[in-house]
């Protein structure tokens, strides 16, 4: 039997997105990093930056997943409302964080600008900081939430200081992948059974259009090495036995 | 006052893209084509292969959103559940649809492989066809929920056959886009007291990190156009305020 799997849902805070603006890459980098801690990332949430959204998905996803991360809306300006809302998702308040006051305040400023800057020192009470190796101020973590800049730079730097102390995980995900110039038709009915042999493996197909043909690749994930590597040991053989060269990335 | 917007949740099915192994770009494609007919992209959810979740995530969305759009799991495999999904997220049933049927049928194969391509035959009674200019099999259209394939291209050539009689919309938002070499918090006070002045517009703004320093692009997002140029000339003018020349993308 499979352990239970530590699970996390990121949740992407922009109008920039969900406009098509802006391009996510947080999430493909994210679950990466994350499954290296054995956490696995089951679902994402693409959502505006409106108060009422972001506090009832937060609070939706605290219970419902072990971990939460958030991206996007830490910044300085009117639009940036995260840290506000996360305090009313929590029922406590901000306050300014003296680390953080610090930081910022190295950097000289005229008042207005200062003023601005200091926003980012909001911090929920009991919220532990999440380092910003760039220099700039840091995320923050709230019980499970961890809130991290939107900036994928950013928010790439802050994923660095995750470890299995703060962030303990079960076992990675491992995967395997071979593809063959054959249609998911023709091979639908093989996968099927070689799925049903390995029901804690995750088989997935997926079909590719290029200028020199099609064909599908099959993925096989799973936390079992040995396993893996008798699945692609069938798959392969499948292939081979319709008469198609395989390849393995 | 503006006009409620006509609002859409896309749900993206793959377990592919939670893993990170694929980047989706079907979100920021879509959002596009939607505002063009009116259609607000106002929410996403990233979500596995697993039945309970899709039914689930299905009926919460159809309920709460006026348009919801699936990608994905609607190929002939074993792993293709989308389908199912959506006919007991209606409780309803699957049928073999003549119109597909005849349209897989067209193209010759061995027993085997036609019984998995008759997979993507099996459409939820009651729904409508969304067409595939690709040739290949279609989508479907289960009261305002929209099924679409998941590969890029074939999720495009599908949307090529939306409009306004078959997905009524509002306004679109337009935009005013302006960028500068100002960070956010020179620019922040300003903003908050231009977005105040235009509630009805959003305005946002977004930090960029170059190789030749760094600052922040500004986009107004609205459906009144004599409005958006309003606020554009405003954010303009605080830019050269602030000795800097912006640039327009």
């Amino acid at each position: 039997m499979a352990k239970k799997p530590v699970t996390a849902c990121l949740i992407i805070i922009g109008n920039e997105i969900l406009s098509g603006r802006t391009q996510d890459t947080n999430l493909a980098y994210l679950a990466k990093e994350l499954n290296e801690l054995g956490v696995r990332m089951v679902e994402a949430r693409v959502i505006p930056d409106v108060e009422e959204t972001i506090v009832d998905t937060v609070n939706e996803c605290r219970a419902k997943f072990d971990y939460v991360f958030t991206t996007g809306g830490i910044g300085p300006t009117h639009d940036d409302i995260t840290a506000d809302c996360i305090a009313l998702a929590f029922d406590t308040e901000l306050e300014l964080h003296p680390d953080v006051v610090e930081l910022i305040k190295r950097r000289e400023a005229p008042p207005e600008v200062m003023e601005s800057r200091l926003r980012m020192a909001r911090i929920p009470k009991g919220a532990a900081l999440i380092e910003n190796p760039t220099g700039g101020p840091p995320g923050f973590q709230m019980e499970n939430v961890f809130v991290m800049a939107g900036v994928p730079m950013v928010m790439q730097a802050m994923a660095t200081t995750f470890n299995k102390e703060r962030i303990p995980g079960g076992d990675p995900l491992r995967s395997r992948s071979i593809g063959a110039y054959l249609s998911e038709s023709k091979v639908a009915v093989n996968l099927g059974a070689i799925q049903e042999e390995h029901p804690d493996v995750d088989l997935g197909s997926y079909p590719f259009y290029r200028q020199d043909g099609y064909g599908t690749n099959l993925v096989m994930r799973g936390t079992d090495e040995a396993e893996l590597d008798e699945m692609l040991g069938k798959v392969r053989q499948m292939i081979v036995d319709f008469g198609v060269e395989p390849f393995e990335e």
